[in-house]
C-alpha cells in the first residue's frame, strides 16, 4: 500500500488531466464552465487543467456541447483505470456504481471530486480513510448547499472556533413551496403541482418535500461542524406536506414566518439534529432567504452568528462547486500535498450522544380543529396543564373549516415526549376533528 | 535567495512556534482563543502548534490573561529574527513599524498572519512578491470583514466562477448607526454620541462614518473579486454623515433601505468601484443585514448571487479569522506547500479600466429644501429636464423644517456627471435652502 501511496504522490509533468463521469445536468454544466473559464483556470492551476475523457451511458443525447471525437466513452472504467488521468470527476449519483468507481480511482492514485451527497452519507467513512491511505484528496463541496462553499466555511474558515449551533435551509424545492405559499396565499398542493410543471419539483417530490434530502445534508454538516458522528439514521425528518395556508397565516399574525429548518446544536457532549418546519421571527436574517435560495447560519463560540446565502442546486451553481474542488485538487496535486486538511476537518471524530427528539425542549405552536361549542377549550388547556406544557397564547378566530374552527396554541417551552401524549390525548377529544398540526418554534436563533 | 528559499521550505520537527507582535484588543482574543480551543487545533495541526514569544511595548498592562513569565517582551525584532519561530502574526496595525517587521518575517522564512488592511492596502503588492520570493504565505483574512471568511470564499470557493458585481457592508460602526437611526427615528449625531459612549464608534469617528474604512476593505475585496489592480485613490469615498431622519422616512415610504454599502463591478474591460450610501430594496436580504453585523453580497456569473454575513469586528471574532489563518499556514509548513494559491488567488492581476465616477449610470434620491411657493417644482423639475435627468416619482409632504419644505424626486436612470451639474444648479435657485442630499438607488442587486 505504501508503495502505491507513492506513486500516487509523484507530481504529473504538463498540464493535470481530468476525468469525467456522468453527463447529466451538473456534468454538462462542468464542461461548460471548464470551457468557458479555461484561461483562467490554467492561470490559477499553474500548469493547466484538461478534460481528457467524459464516460456517460447515453452517447447519443444532444446537451448543447461540442464534443471533440472520442472525448465521450461509454466505459468509465476507461477513466478509473487511465495512469494518465490526474483527477476524477464523479457526477453519476447514487451508490452503485459510484462507490466502485470512486473505490478504483482512489486505488489508482487519483483525487476524486463528487457530488453525491447520498454515496457519502453511505460510504464516506471509508471512502474518506480510504483517501488518506493512498495519498489523494475527495472534494465534495458540491454535495451540499451547492454553490454556497459551506464545506470550505466549516473546515478551514472557521477552523479555529467551536461551533454551538447551525440552521440550515437546504431545500430549495421546500423552500420555494412555503415561500409562494406565504408570499401567495396559495396551498400546498397548487404551489407543489405548479413547480413541477416547471421543473423545480420531481414528479415524486417525497425526498425533497419530506425532509429527506435535507437530513441526508444535515448528517454531513453536523458531522462538518462539530467533529462528531452523526449516522444518517438518527436525523428525524418531517417535511412540509402537512402545513396549510391557515397556519402560515396564523405564523405572521404570531410575528413568524416558516422555513424548513435542518438544525444540529452541539451542547456538551450532546448533539442534536432534527429536520422540520420551524417558527422563526419574521425579521431575522435567515426568513428573508425566499425561493429556491439556500443558507446556513451558524452560531459559533467566538465568532458569534454567521450565514451563508445562494443557491443550493442548479447546474451552474453545483458546477462551481465541483471546479472549484478540481482546482484545489489540482493545486494540491502540484503542491504534493494531498491530505492537507482531513476530509471533514477533524482528524477524529468524537462520539457525542446524540440526543432523541423526545428529549427536545421547544416552544410549539398547535392547530387544534375543534367543534365550536363550549367547554372545548377547556378540555384541551386541562389536558396540556396535565402533561406540564404551559400556554402562552390562544387564538380563537372562528374561521369555519368543514364545521369545525381552528383553535391556535403557542406554548411556552415544553418536552417535546410530553408534547406527544398531549397531542394523542386531544387528537381523542369528541369535539376535535383530523390530524393536529404542530410546528416548533425557534425565537432564539442568536 | 534561492538558497534562504529553501531554508524556509525545510519542515520544523515537533509543534509549531508561533510568535505574536501586538497584544492589544484582538491579540488578547488571539491568545485566548488559542489556550481555549488548544487541543483541537492541535488536532487539526497535526503535530501541535505553540505560541511562544509575544512583543508588545506595554509589558504592564493586564489584559485578562495570565502570561507565563519570559512570554511577553518588548522588542518585536526578538520574533522576527528568532529562527524557532515558524509564523508570525502582526496586529499592531498601521504603516511602519509593522511593514519592516513583516518583511524582516518573510525574509527569515517565517509565514505572516496579520489584520492590518492598511499596510496591505499601501505595501500588499510589495510583501506579497516577497513572500512569494521566500516561499512564505501571508494571511489576511482578518483584514476584511473580520470572522467572515470572505477571502477564504473569493480565493478557493468561488475560484472557478468569474465574479460580476460586489455589494458589502464592510463597516460596522456605520451600519449600526444606520440601523439605529431607521428603527428607532433618531438622528446621526444622537445615536453616534451614545455609539461613543458605548465603545461602538470611536472618539474621532471620521474614519468609519465617512467611507474611508470602507474603501480600504473595497480596494481589497475588488482585487480579490475580480483579479484587477485597485489603487485605493481610486476607491470615491462618501460617508453617511450626511442623512437625517428625514431622509431615511422617506426612503422607507419609497420601499428602500439606506446603507453605506461598497460597491463593486466588472463590466466587460472596466470596473466600478465606490463607497456610499445606497438606496436598496427593503425587503433584499442584505437589507435585513443590521446592528453592527456586516454582509458580501456577490453576483457572479454561474453561480448567481450568494452572501456571507457575521461580525466584521470585534476582539474574538476577529481572533478567529487570524487563528484560521495560523492553521492554514501551519498545515502548509508541515505539508511544505507555501504558496499554495497565489495571495490574491489569481496569480497576475489585470489591469482594467476603473471607471470614473462621473460615468456612473444610477438613479438618485434628492433631497432638496425649498421655499413653499409656486413655481419651485417648475424649476426645478425644468433644470433636470435640462440636464437630461427625467423624473420617477416626486414626494412633497409639507414637514416644514426651518422655514422650507423638503421635496424629494427620485429620478430614472441618469449619468453622474449631469445629475452634479443639476445638483449645482439647484443649489443656486433663489427658493432653494442650503445642501441638497443625494442617495444613489440600486434596485438591482439581482
Amino acid at each position: 500500500m505504501s508503495a502505491r501511496r507513492e506513486a500516487a504522490r509523484q507530481k504529473p509533468s504538463g498540464p493535470i488531466k481530468v476525468g469525467l463521469i456522468g453527463l447529466g445536468t451538473i456534468g454538462t454544466g462542468v464542461v461548460k464552465l471548464l470551457r468557458r473559464n479555461q484561461r483562467t483556470i490554467d492561470e490559477k492551476v499553474g500548469c493547466g487543467l484538461r478534460l481528457v475523457r467524459i464516460a456517460d451511458l447515453d452517447l447519443t443525447r444532444g446537451r448543447g456541447l461540442r464534443l471533440p471525437a472520442g472525448l465521450l466513452v461509454r466505459d468509465a472504467r476507461r477513466i478509473v483505470s487511465d495512469p494518465e488521468i490526474d483527477i476524477v470527476i464523479e457526477l453519476i449519483g447514487g451508490l452503485e456504481p459510484a462507490r466502485s468507481l470512486v473505490r478504483a480511482a482512489i486505488e489508482s492514485g487519483k483525487s476524486v471530486v463528487t457530488a453525491n451527497k447520498a454515496m457519502l452519507a453511505v460510504h464516506g467513512k471509508e471512502l474518506f480513510h480510504e483517501a488518506r491511505e493512498f495519498g489523494v484528496d475527495i472534494g465534495f463541496e458540491a454535495s451540499v448547499a451547492g454553490g454556497i462553499p459551506i464545506i470550505r466555511v466549516l473546515r478551514e474558515g472557521l477552523s479555529a472556533d467551536r461551533n454551538l449551533s447551525l440552521y440550515g435551509i437546504v431545500n430549495g424545492t421546500s423552500n420555494y413551496i412555503l415561500s409562494r405559499m406565504q408570499e401567495e396565499g396559495r396551498e400546498f398542493g397548487e404551489v407543489l403541482a405548479e413547480a413541477q410543471k416547471r421543473g423545480l419539483a420531481e414528479a415524486d417530490p417525497s425526498y425533497d418535500v419530506d425532509g429527506v434530502d435535507a437530513a441526508h445534508k444535515l448528517a454531513l454538516l453536523a458531522r462538518l461542524a462539530f467533529g462528531a458522528e452523526v449516522p444518517l439514521e438518527r436525523v428525524p425528518a418531517e417535511g412540509i406536506r402537512g402545513l396549510s395556508q391557515t397556519d402560515l397565516s396564523f405564523a405572521a399574525e404570531l410575528g413568524y414566518t416558516v422555513k424548513l429548518l435542518a438544525i444540529a446544536k452541539n451542547v456538551g457532549e450532546e448533539i442534536e439534529v432534527r429536520v422540520h418546519p420551524t417558527m422563526i421571527p419574521k425579521h431575522h436574517v435567515i426568513a428573508s432567504v425566499s425561493g429556491a435560495y439556500n443558507a446556513i447560519y451558524l452560531q459559533s463560540e467566538a465568532l458569534g452568528s454567521s450565514m451563508y446565502f445562494g443557491l443550493g442546486a442548479g447546474m451552474m451553481p453545483t458546477a462551481t462547486a465541483v471546479v472549484a474542488d478540481v482546482i484545489e485538487a489540482a493545486r494540491a496535486i502540484i503542491k504534493g500535498c494531498q491530505g492537507r486538511v482531513p476530509a471533514l476537518g477533524f482528524p477524529n471524530s468524537k462520539r457525542l450522544r446524540i440526543k432523541p427528539l423526545g428529549e427536545l425542549r421547544s416552544e410549539y405552536y398547535l392547530r387544534i380543529m375543534a367543534m365550536d361549542r363550549p367547554g372545548v377549550l377547556a378540555e384541551i388547556s386541562s389536558i396540556l396543564g396535565r402533561n406540564d406544557i404551559s400556554i402562552a397564547t390562544v387564538l380563537q378566530k372562528g374561521r369555519k373549516i368543514g364545521g369545525a374552527v381552528p383553535v391556535i396554541i403557542r406554548t411556552h417551552e415544553a418536552l417535546e415526549r410530553d408534547l406527544n401524549r398531549a397531542v394523542r390525548a386531544i387528537t381523542g377529544l369528541k369535539s376535535v376533528r383530523g390530524r393536529i398540526v404542530r410546528v416548533r418554534i425557534e425565537d432564539n436563533l442568536g
